[in-house]
């Protein structure tokens, strides 16, 4: 089969490797229907020493089940599926809590040992609590916009619920969102889902922050840093955010986001911090009891919800998709993500 | 009238002042019953630089009200109240959200504008948001116990019921406590009248961790750093805890915090922090979903539904008091509380 691997910065290759077998009588082998670049693929992307041997890559996929291991229940041979980017078995301590990525038991995609699912074929560990089948849709005669919004439900559109969810996002509540990148859109998006008065939207793309608007934002500032958070403070009355949703995983996002959240607010992160310490003293957070929240998004815990929605056409989170690409045209995808020629690149096989 | 104030690290005085007057319309005048000295105001025993002024001390008091300003229509002299320990007009969108700390026209005691509270008399700005009335007592034959309590609310009990109201303690829940200061029992306590089902604490002096397994610790943890970590995590089955209340505010108390937290968790400070950056990236909060929370109490937000806790006996906070002095003696008391002598200073007039 074909599969993605990075061998350093900039250096995304596409393999022809063996495919992948059963290992334990609780996975399964699924066949790929749609996967996609991430942006957080875009870190390594820009960081990752040179190495010989390839890391496998992908987390995000939309697939149809072709073998499952002898005590895989849940799924079986045909059934269309999502895979959460995360595996998990949905039954451990942590899972029952609603925090599936960390399962004492599960894992992340693009190891050596679990492979990564820009690729023909994956081995999905655990697969009763890592896959969630999608009823009565037949991939290969569905519709694209519907197929683009059900891969976003592996990771993307429910990334952002996940920031939207932990920040208690709810009606009457002002809400920031931090960067306009398809999480920061889909940050959006489930913020106006769960009734968000009114959504400032953080982002210099119009391009990307019309779709904003059109997911609900209901301001957009283009300005950063210190002009950015005055900004945002002229708009709230001086108060500040309730809600500050940050969707970048960089510095400068988090102190915009400190910087704009009002007393006994909530930033709730997304983006993965490519920062390991940073300001939560009294001059950042302590002082005016700011929150903290946010992290990898459990997002087995909320697939079964999203689906009818996005079946029902009540939400189109796939329309971050702006370019769609064959498997063996992946390295030039990561190339027009990294440019933002491309907002999300689906991949087809 | 006799005030407190610092003049450098280790150096208290009790000085004779001008008796303090009205000066907004708003100002209430109030009489010292008792106030008391505070864990935070051993940060500056340790570290203010000398000056040649004094920084006027104390921030907690119960009292009664001698004289008020034109506009003050909520207290009279003659009423016996709390003073919280920051000043608020609790009307402001702020204080509506229950963050009194933030308030936008509030403050805090120490200051040359406002004074201490370590006094015989004290002017009170916005008395008709900074004072709560306690109906049917009069101080001059309280119970020595019950005015113990009384003052509590003031800060140090409804500081520690902060951090377990932001930690969202609840029943079934399994609680550590990090410190067994006067805010850490006054924390074991509010997460027991918050119904947690266990609550570790985590401290080495006997004396107090006693007073704490009283109040409803059901686990006394003496290690710290790695060992008090393993040790609580041994307690947890290795899941750690749901809530973390942190009430020490030194970088070693914040990482025994992550260390146990459980995924998912939440770690609520109410320790004012010794720190400005710490870790906060994936290898801390965000690769489990920890959660962040806490600051300065908004102890006005909690004191109308603890005075009659207080005065029906059901809780009995006034038992962080181990030691009673006259203001005269106060530098005797920061003294004995610094040596870990006694665990907290209450002071007569």
């Amino acid at each position: 089969m074909l599969a993605t691997f990075m061998y350093g910065a900039g250096d995304v290759r596409v393999e022809t490797v063996p495919d992948p077998t059963l290992k334990n009588s609780t996975d399964a082998i699924v066949r790929t229907v749609r996967s996609c670049v991430c942006g957080s693929d875009l870190h390594p992307y820009h960081s990752m020493e040179n190495s010989g041997e390839g890391s496998p890559m992908g987390h995000e996929l939309i697939a149809v089940v072709e073998e499952v291991g002898s005590d895989v229940t849940t799924v079986k041979p045909g059934d269309f599926v999502i895979v959460p980017f995360a595996f998990s078995d949905n039954t451990c301590v942590f899972c029952r809590e609603g925090f599936q990525t960390s399962c004492v038991h599960g894992g992340w995609y693009g190891s050596a040992e679990t492979g990564g699912l820009q690729a023909d074929l994956a081995r999905i560990p655990l697969a009763d609590g890592s896959l969630v089948k999608v009823p009565d849709l037949d991939p290969a005669t569905a519709d694209e916009g519907m197929l683009a919004s059900l891969l976003t439900l592996s990771d993307v559109y429910l990334t952002g619920y996940h920031a939207a969810h932990m920040g208690h996002v709810e009606p009457g509540k002002t809400v920031t969102v931090i960067g306009d990148g398809a999480v920061g859109l889909s940050a959006v998006l489930a913020a106006q889902q769960l009734g968000a008065e009114r959504i400032i939207l953080m982002g210099r793309h119009t391009a990307r922050t019309d779709l904003g608007v059109a997911f609900g934002a209901t301001d957009v500032v283009a300005e950063r840093g210190e002009d950015g958070i005055a900004r945002v403070m002229d708009l709230t009355d001086g108060e500040g955010a309730h809600i500050v949703l940050e969707a970048v995983g960089h510095m400068p996002a988090y102190e915009q986001a400190h910087g704009i959240v009002r007393p006994g607010g909530i930033i709730s992160r997304v983006g993965v911090p490519q920062y390991e310490e940073a300001g939560i003293g009294f001059g950042s957070l302590f002082g005016k009891n700011a929150r903290l929240a946010g992290g990898p998004a459990p997002v087995r815990a909320y697939i079964e919800a999203a689906i009818p929605q996005v079946m029902s056409g009540a939400i189109n989170p796939g329309r971050v998709f702006d370019r769609t690409i064959s498997l063996t045209d992946v390295p030039a995808g990561y190339r027009a993500m990294d440019s933002r020629a491309a907002l999300k690149v689906m991949v087809t096989v």
